[in-house]
């Protein structure tokens, strides 16, 4: 692609050489001749300066930078997803069944779905159009995977988990496990069923080694477009909501729903049973009590969680302690003297 | 079923209609005029008015639900297991070996096991009667799975790690690898020798991609009936005892020893050579510091852990720290004033 | 061997029945006759006394033990992994490719490497010398394996991951996966590229089931020596330095840079664009807030992260928060009665 052609592709305005031939993308620091990049921010553009990056871009309101070509966009680093789409997709599987696959015959594989070495798809399944499994992926009876999916190397889904479209499954992550329920009875715990279901909604994407775990008699359900990182644990009867982000380690017990557009940081901890309305957010590292309410837009800290801005206060506090004890002692010198 | 044949499963009482047929089990919310369901407790029994189901379990003293048939029963929710056992069995795999399975000449196979897709059974592997191994399950060098387990795809056992009966290891489970240990050396980190053993004793579960670290020299045991969650880390030469259970993403180091019917929350980390007696019970997320001692019954919470009793009040006096503070300034001023 | 020869391996002094034949390596505790064991303190040598151990290594100043042979070395722990690397040594799996391994025409595999059952090398992939891999591994399209690499069961490498001599992943590692990085735009999650590389250099090893993400537009590196122990997380962009140590589940975020021989405890979280400088440490559980630099062999605890003198000073005044809360209402109190 040219200059002119990015500029025109992401709609925003190509200054000097338009010319310029670009073939691939790169971070800002190793971009060569050939290569575009962006400076989401003047930070990023006082380091874009000296760069031999092909094509840099920038801001509307940003100053061009002397020397390389660059186009103006709203949001650079949009365009940049935009401009990598094109020029350098994900390579799409080869359609077809390789030989070593175990295929159940009344698996539904659509003719233009990948299906890797090593992959065993059990009976009463479906796979979507282009969708994609990598080798040694399992899928248990009657689960249903939809379009376009990309389920990387290693990943097991158990019977009856119901994948949507377009959803990105990392290696190693399972789906559909036994959540982790049981009674108590005569010194022994006795397994509770767990025997409901898990949907993923389209457009999600989970990371490396996650678990999301059936429901016990109900369903699990990631909502759409909600993205979740690595070694994330989610548990039994989990309800999250759309377009929401859970990053690394963060574990949720059984029975929280979690409201669309809520972000959650890694390595929290959620106790079972928490609502966490739209759009909260939870630090990281934060730990949320079993049964809480966490209110629409809530920003939390600590453990337990609290409001950031009394998590501060009280930090802020517990740092001067040392301080505010060796004055309660001053003020006992003090009044000590004085009878 | 019936109900009637309902109660006399589970020594309870039928009211309503007695002769109705019950095909399968549900939650309380969604089940229907076919299903069983239960109301552990008055808050449930609450929600049951006006449910479809067609028979509820409620405890000996609950009153009964118009219009829906009940069975009272003493554990209402135990009783729910013993039906969901008779009425959605988990189905036995087929016996025999998969054509794809690769399972060494020495090794001892059950006739009546059941071995996946891709597994891979290793030299001087034994694996016991009904034991099911599902796709991808690797089992190392002399390993033995004793009878009737159920290993999920991927689960992987390195050499000589030792199974008891009637285990279920879920998706992902890696068990005996080496342990996290080295002696450092010239700017090195040398390798220490990790070639000890793993034990998992009769009724064990562990959850999805759970990890136990084989002994360096001597073994790690996990005891009879304990359930382990998913993505927990359990370190070498660690000794968990009977019954206890522990929750999702904990970490236990080296040489802990953990008693019977100890019960430990979600990312809790403990520290190593930790001792923890039987009975105790540590709050989600709490830390103990390697080389403690948690005494029978104890319940712990907070990093470091302390009793519960104290993290409470110190909670507390840090919930009212900028209070505390303001206070002190006041006695200052007034101080001051004075003089 | 015979102690005497056990004494000539390791460079110290045998005392007592010098012509004993030693077979095996044990735990001092069940150490027996033909058994080599160690003694690296005066606490263990206590334990020495009575043990049926035959032979036992000791430090040069330490007595010897009455009616058992020893080997006084200046470190017996660093002497025992000698020992051991020749009374124990890790067998080399037979070379060759299994026949239901799926390699790739264009792939490189070094003649005397092996190749285990149901392993997946995708085209334009390179398999060094002595390296193997265990059944089940998958590694992806031009990924680079140097010599003598030990790749156990399950492991998944990413395309273009690149990884040195002498690393050993363990069962479950997935090494390349997609970092986490989204762009909100109207709504929704839309994914960054993630196409950058990953290295981890020699002699690394990383535990199991611990997920390490390619870069997005850069390259992770995991520096040479450095140990990695399981169900860790390390994101995209990250720069680890040689000879660290990094516990288990801890996670660390973003463009992380981690300087040489840092020892990073078990559930530390670490935000993105920290620094932490040579030699640090962060002890388990911390929590560095992203951005922040952790200067060269700082020592840091809690959540958020803080000198331990100061955690500890802190966590002191915190304990007696209680008590300053009592004294201040004492001192209100006797100024109330004054005025």
């Amino acid at each position: 692609m040219t200059v002119s052609e990015i500029a025109d592709l992401v709609g925003g305005s190509a200054h000097g050489d338009a010319a310029r031939d670009i073939r691939s993308v790169a971070a800002l620091e190793s971009a060569g001749p050939s290569d575009v990049t962006f400076a989401a921010d003047s930070k990023a553009l006082e380091r874009a300066v000296g760069s031999s990056a092909g094509c840099i871009l920038v801001t509307s309101e940003s100053a061009l930078v002397a020397g390389v070509a660059t186009v103006r966009v709203g949001n650079p680093k949009l365009a940049f997803i935009r401009v990598a789409e094109r020029l350098a997709p994900r390579r799409a599987p080869t359609p077809g069944i390789h030989t070593t696959a175990v295929v159940a015959a009344s698996a539904v594989v659509a003719p233009d779905a990948s299906v890797g070495p090593g992959v065993v798809i059990e009976p009463g399944v479906c796979v979507g159009p282009r969708s994609a499994l990598g080798a040694g992926v399992f899928v248990g009876e009657d689960a249903e995977i939809g379009a376009a999916c990309v389920l990387h190397p290693g990943v097991t889904l158990y019977a009856r988990v119901r994948v949507g479209n377009r959803v990105i499954l990392h290696a190693g992550v399972v789906i559909g496990g036994d959540g982790f329920g049981y009674v108590f009875h005569e010194g022994r715990h006795e397994k509770f069923p767990q025997i409901g279901g898990v949907v993923i909604e389209d457009d999600v994407e989970i990371g490396c080694n996650t678990t999301i775990d059936r429901g016990s008699l109900g369903t699990t359900v990631i909502g759409e477009g909600t993205k979740i990182d690595n070694l994330v644990q989610i548990a039994h009867n989990v309800t999250i909501g759309k377009h929401c982000i859970i990053a690394a380690q963060t574990g949720i017990s059984g029975s929280v729903t979690v409201g669309d557009y809520a972000v959650i940081g890694g390595q929290v901890g959620i106790g079972d049973h928490v609502e966490i309305e739209p759009g909260a957010r939870i630090g990281s590292k934060g730990g949320i009590l079993p049964g809480k309410i966490v209110r629409r837009g809530a920003v939390i800290w600590g453990i337990p969680g609290r409001p950031l801005e009394v998590f501060k206060r009280q930090h802020a506090h517990l740092s001067r302690l040392p301080d505010l004890a060796r004055r309660v002692r001053e003020l006992e010198r003090r009044l000590r003297e004085r009878s």
